[in-house]
């Protein structure tokens, strides 16, 4: 039998990436599933739609649903929640960092610093300090690792994430893909796609 | 104590509301939770938000999500699926039917045999001869009943039904709202309404 693997595509400004990226570590620990953290760029997807900002500030009656939704899920939780401003925040320099992290051992502890950041205290991630900060109280090195994050390579691989998202049908984060390709979309569908994940790999 | 009271605002043409009319009515009974089923049309609100068709044909990329999830949806929950054609469907003929039914005691059933003759079996549900076959079906007077679903009084429900659906800041179907507000979108929330409502009525 091959170990069962899930792909976590994740966005930095995706509201329900945060309740999801809190969750689907020990989620996918406990049911013996290989999780890989894939951060994209939903950007260049919505222009491809069409859209030019966060659908949830396009539609207005469902941009004040889904803040309001996102509190009681994360009120469910347990996790903090605050509404950052401005909304949505520019992702590119955290995606950068996590794209650096991910390759190495402290990825996933910054990953999550960020969303709580942003999500769960308000902040702005697109600010180098506070990128800086998660970094710092991670034992790291944040002047290289900037510096790393900056490189043609990790700008590449983010690149190449987000065309990839895109060829395998992901129009929203966050979305779970199991290794035979099912689409699971939403913070919503991560108990089904653990579910799919683990009976395609026999277990 | 007032008992626990729930609003379930679904249209015909919406898919997901196809599993969640399937599953509502047994589960608000489960809670001891009063149920009222309030068809509306979400034309006039995709309207209102630039929309002239289903966002699911809209944006390709998320309609081939959606029918490859509700029938992943429907198959946990051992209903029959079947991708209607056209998509959407006119819902109108369906709909007045549902006001004058759900005014008398065919109702429920009725707008669940719609749902699984559109999303169990492909069915047109715009075809009179489908809602007269479930009438025939539910022994009732189709003829009797297709008259009285064509008066102004029926016409005049559905249209402030749509009304105050688009006034309470539904933008999607199936929607559930509790007796102080809470909207609750989608099939997946229906655990969610029903919790909420159970305990804003104290129970």
């Amino acid at each position: 039998m091959i170990g069962a693997t899930l792909d976590f595509w994740f966005e930095f400004a995706s509201t329900y990436s945060y309740p999801a990226a809190m969750r689907v570590a020990p989620l996918a620990k406990t049911h013996g599933i290989t999780l890989r953290w894939r951060p994209f760029l939903l950007g260049p997807i919505f222009k491809s739609q069409g859209w030019d900002n966060s659908p949830f500030n396009l539609y207005p009656a469902k941009g004040r649903y889904m803040w309001r939704d996102l509190e009681r899920v994360c009120g469910a939780l347990g996790l903090p929640f605050a509404q950052p401003s401005p909304f949505p925040q520019n992702s590119v320099l955290a995606a950068r960092i996590a794209v650096v992290g991910l390759a190495q051992s402290w990825g996933e502890d910054f990953c999550r610093a960020i969303y709580r950041a942003e999500f769960g205290e308000g902040r702005n991630i697109a600010e180098p300090a506070t990128a800086a900060a998660m970094l710092v109280a991670l034992d790291q090195d944040a002047k290289a690792i900037f510096q790393a994050a900056q490189t043609d390579a990790v700008k590449n691989v983010l690149r190449s994430n987000t065309e990839e998202a895109q060829r395998l049908g992901i129009f929203g984060a966050p979305t779970f893909v199991t290794a035979d390709g099912e689409l699971f979309w939403g913070n919503d569908r991560l108990e089904a796609a653990l579910g799919w994940a683990k009976r395609q790999a026999g277990g």
